[in-house]
């Protein structure tokens, strides 16, 4: 698998404790140090206790909406790597990044920041792309 | 200067060429590959033409706002780091997520995001903080 690729499983694993409501993976794909978090709306989350809690509070709530990923596009720089995709809740469309950083082999989160965006979603490919114009 | 500092001082760069409209300092910050951007409301731009394209249209309009940074907190990870402020406009405060990559000494800019944000600007503080919880 190249970098590329593995950063993007480790994307859409996110994605899956995201829609499965899953803290616990959650928790273990975040970095444990110097980690922020942007949700829509809300003030910056800086550092791990402050982001973790705030997913706990998204996770926890019943009426979470489905999140699906859709069309992310990762670039790796090294040990680093930048996604950004879309995603695709029930009434609404968001952009969002994600930034890894390898550590002892596997991606994790460092930081992720959502916001709204104005997309077609007939012109989303439903595969992610890795090359970049 | 710390690296914590050095990015701070290119964040500080890239909000002078943003608010002086200086579209060569814009093209100097940023990294000549696999750059992403993601400006309030816009579809997602993948790739340095698409990204400088649309520098080259928001620094060119007459009625575009001053942009204000506050409050940035650097994160480094080796040769990338990420930092996240406030931008403050006329009118709006947004948060914003800069990636960068360090190429031959020089932090360059990789990705920028930015998005409606609920901000007391009262609470944000006058200096970067570069310390996390």
């Amino acid at each position: 698998m190249g970098d590329e690729e593995s950063v993007l499983f480790s994307n859409d694993r996110f994605y899956a404790a995201f829609s499965g409501k899953d803290f616990d993976a959650m928790e273990q794909l975040w970095c444990w140090e110097k980690v922020t978090c942007v949700h829509p709306g809300w003030q910056p989350l800086y550092g791990r206790e402050d982001v973790m809690e705030s997913w706990e509070v998204i996770l926890g709530e019943e009426s979470a909406p489905n999140v699906r990923c859709r069309a992310p596009r990762a670039a790796v720089f090294g040990d680093m790597a930048t996604v950004v995709c879309i995603e695709e809740l029930e009434s609404a469309f968001l952009c969002a990044t994600n930034v890894f950083v390898r550590k002892a082999g596997s991606w994790r989160l460092v930081h992720h920041q959502a916001g709204p965006v104005n997309v077609h979603p007939e012109e989303l490919p439903d595969e992610p792309e890795v090359a970049f114009n």
